[in-house]
């Protein structure tokens, strides 16, 4: 993995979630060292009273858009808090160039799994039984 | 934070979701001491065959009906069980009165992320860097 | 529980998506020994654009096709190692039989929650209280 849930305001184009799509691998597959080809990723497009979110929370010095994405990540393996930063300040700076999304409207929330608690096919547990695998 | 993703069934009005955000929202501030504005919510409204629930299993003295939902959190420091058990009971109460659910129709489940688990704007690391700020 | 959260391309019969629930919880209840009855599930059915998937990562020997899907499950306490394999096993079996799903095509993720993270009506923790009540 990781295992990507990205929730946003229906509308855009097939080629704006592609955009999305590459940023986040890359920034996986530079910060995190996740494998190429390691994709997985599932896109939530909402009406308006379906994504509910505050403009200023912890924003930034503009409010956020209706551009607004929430990008919830499961990962197979823990990270220490700095290569944490790292991914998130990565992705954002991927964003902005593709598909175009300002600081502002990237949120991210990550959650932890063990390896032991991926299966990529076959009914195999990949991660548990090699552990030369990368980690997803 | 909290992340909160609310499944239920197509058909209601946006009235009706404002009334479960606002409920929501509330019991957090309430019970979790989450800040206001804090609010970031994604509704899947989901048709017959999409939402599978059992009727009985561990429910009240009436079945399920058509109005469940399930609530599944994503929080961003551990609260303990008598905090959680407060919040789950003042959540129900005023789903109750609004949007008006019964008792028997409210799942909720929870998940615990790190506090260097969530950035919520521009990249940054929020919840990590400072400790004064108060938790999702 | 567990609440499951299965991810596929859209234009599947109502009848192909009941032969997965019944696959998953049959595999949940004899593998996990979930309890009967203890079935929530939720299907979200996605365009092309909104399911991003790599057709070969720790795949099979075939690549995996539009039939692909991902289960995302949340349990209520851990299951070890053997335990989580036999069930991967069980449900790519089951899934191959009904409703006729390759095991290429079946990528699973568990999300292991507290016992006191669930409420399943009426704002009570029924696994915190009850220690005998079987686990989700």
């Amino acid at each position: 993995m990781p295992f990507a849930r990205i929730s946003l305001r229906q509308g855009k184009s097939p080629d704006y979630l592609r955009g999305i799509s590459d940023s986040l691998q890359r920034a996986l597959e530079e910060s995190f060292d996740t494998p190429k080809n390691d994709r997985f990723q599932v896109f939530h497009q909402l009406d308006a009273e379906e994504l509910v979110f505050d403009r200023h929370y912890l924003g930034g010095e503009r409010p956020r858009s209706d551009d607004f994405l929430i990008i919830a990540i499961t990962i197979g393996k823990p990270r220490d808090t700095a290569t944490k930063k790292a991914f998130y300040r990565h992705l954002v700076d991927l964003l902005a160039v593709s598909p175009g999304i300002a600081g502002e409207d990237v949120l991210i929330v990550i959650s932890t799994s063990q390896r032991d608690e991926w299966s990529f096919s076959n009914g195999l547990a990949q991660m548990a039984d090699a552990a030369s695998v990368a980690s997803p």
